[in-house]
């Protein structure tokens, strides 16, 4: 992807201001509270079943995550799913946990199956099980990717017909048909709590505000992924990474993106 | 109000160390655990039905934010707050989304009907909305302000005979009779989540140690907003801002206060 | 307890890299995620009832935290503790605010006859409360210890036939035989919320790594106090306190800790 098409990406995001409405996770929701904030958009977070339809209404995305999952969450999410479906905004899942216990795996399954998901985004582990592939989750972490990272993501993508995002080292996205990576980032991210699900809030604010999903999905892992560089470059340790991370993306210009985002398109045998 | 009464109000807060009950959303329950700890107050957080009068029964007052309300909660709120109403402990209720979804609307205003409110801590879109006046909610972002903001304020006090506290780039408080503007602030408690729900922890902290309640209100707004100016004037970012918003709460002298508040009385032709 | 005894523990910690399966309260669950994580340990946050067996099944130590206790959580703790029992891992609860409220004080006490506990850990308050000394809890503060801590923590321990760590300005430890004091520490852990959760979740780290239970928990609460009294060094107030706080808990060396751990036996006259 070229540098001015990743910067205009930043730009429609602060131009459009997406409300991003979240069903979330207690462990990180503040984190995702600020880091759309940071990136540009507006978070609101509202669960109950009884107006998760009406606010995902008025959203301009809905990303949902079941990292604490319960049941009566999962139901909220296909509510404020079936909302967002009918209106045409886009919805992110994040399968946290799949592959960890049944209850997250078929939680996961079940969102697929019966909403339209535009976005699934998960680490490794998350991926390659609900691929089908295999791929090992201890708690909420993944323990790395079975075979070629780019064939995996490809393959999820068709299998779901959807946007796949595995994040890691390196960033892997494809719609099926182009795959892209994004090879911005910095070990510190993994020191940290939260930073695959605020990954997906800044993925669902450009999602909101792009025009192209997969274009959209990449210029986000590499805006987050770039503030994360620059945040490290600062640290003493995860919390001060952490501070800089959310200064960093608040303060991250167009240009600076622009220049600094390491967006590839995947060359993959499929034949 | 004059320097010596307000730097009184946070000397009292300090000397009485407020229990303050919180029955709160899951976004910023951290932040206001840890803003009422700056102040000077004593922070618990108690939700279960089992638990909330018990606990409204010790505390120094009630806090009620539904920024992620559920039935419910709601339920626990309720009976919290007749508790505190029948010990005649302050309760001061912050209708996040009032507006945006009917849930929050009704909530908002079963709440506002069925306890003796002390203080309604709302933005700009939430005040109108709850006044009647009218005013746009999205998600949980003001809309800006109908009208005159302190006609308003006066006229949503007036309505539900309580101190109404109406935040934004000025801060307006009514009681019904007298109306003041805080003219502290700083654009980067807007550019944070979760600065709204700690001005409500902090006007609870007032509020329990004050005699005075809209003179409480209004030094509690003027001590968060003037932290926040001094943490801007260090900040790169919204999270260094953070950072040293809590540091600056935590420091802040009563002299300081005193000499940098500014309060005015808002003369309002209501004939 | 010898430098080279502890520096082993956090040596251990970071080589085992444990699964620490928590329920806990909504306050604080970042804060716990993030500490697990600079500790060396891996958090994992899972309260359904449909999961909370199969995650303790994989972990390695369970952590139970009643801070916003609902009665429908304390059911899902009973489930987990039981799959820990069945496995053999170590269960840590952290009964905050126990003597506050009936629920509280129930549900620790339900939590310590139908589990098999290994380690209690609480507040001066909340120790005395139920070891049946007596015990002021405010809110979830404590208001001190009734009586010799060292006596305190003994007799509980000894009523539980559990390992207990009571937190304070020294923390006291004991399996009911042997009574260890920690004598690092600073008074900005007073100030920031969350630190005696912290605290369980350190606990739990080295207690998943460790061999002897009471020398463990002494090890983990002298790392975690004495990163405290690194990140004091440099704090402007209690907010940079705890960015420097999970910094030095990252960064804290073995040899450090070993250095400057200040744990001793404690003499009791049980006669």
């Amino acid at each position: 992807m070229n540098s001015q098409k990743i910067a205009d990406q930043l730009k429609a995001v602060r131009s459009c201001h997406p409300l991003v409405h979240h069903i979330t996770n207690t462990v990180t929701i503040n984190d995702c509270a600020n880091i759309t904030l940071c990136v540009g958009g507006a978070p609101v977070m509202a669960a109950a079943p009884e107006e998760a339809a009406e606010m995902a209404g008025i959203a301009s995305v809905l990303v949902l995550n079941i990292g604490t999952l319960s049941c009566d969450q999962v139901e909220s999410m296909l509510i404020a799913g079936r909302a967002a479906n009918a209106r045409g905004i886009p919805v992110i899942l994040d399968p946290v946990g799949a592959g960890a216990t049944r209850m997250r795996t078929e939680a996961s399954e079940r969102l697929l199956a019966e909403l339209d998901i535009a976005v699934l985004k998960g680490n490794a582990g998350e991926i390659g099980v609900l691929a089908g592939i295999g791929g090992e989750v201890r708690g909420v972490d993944s323990g790395g990717c079975v075979g070629d990272p780019a064939s995996v993501v490809l393959a999820c993508a068709r299998k779901y017909g959807t946007v796949v995002v595995m994040t890691g080292p390196e960033d892997f996205i494809s719609d099926g048909e182009r795959t892209l990576v994004v090879k911005n980032g910095t070990p510190m991210l993994g020191r940290l709590s939260g930073t695959g699900c605020m990954t997906a809030s800044v993925v669902g604010s450009f999602a909101a505000a792009g025009t192209c999903l997969v274009e959209s999905c990449a210029a986000a892992c590499a805006a987050f992924a770039y503030a994360g560089e620059r945040a490290a470059a600062q640290a003493r340790g995860p919390y001060s990474f952490r501070t800089a991370l959310f200064d960093e993306m608040a303060n991250l210009t167009e240009e600076d993106l622009g220049a600094h985002a390491d967006v590839k398109v995947v060359d993959i045998d499929t034949t």
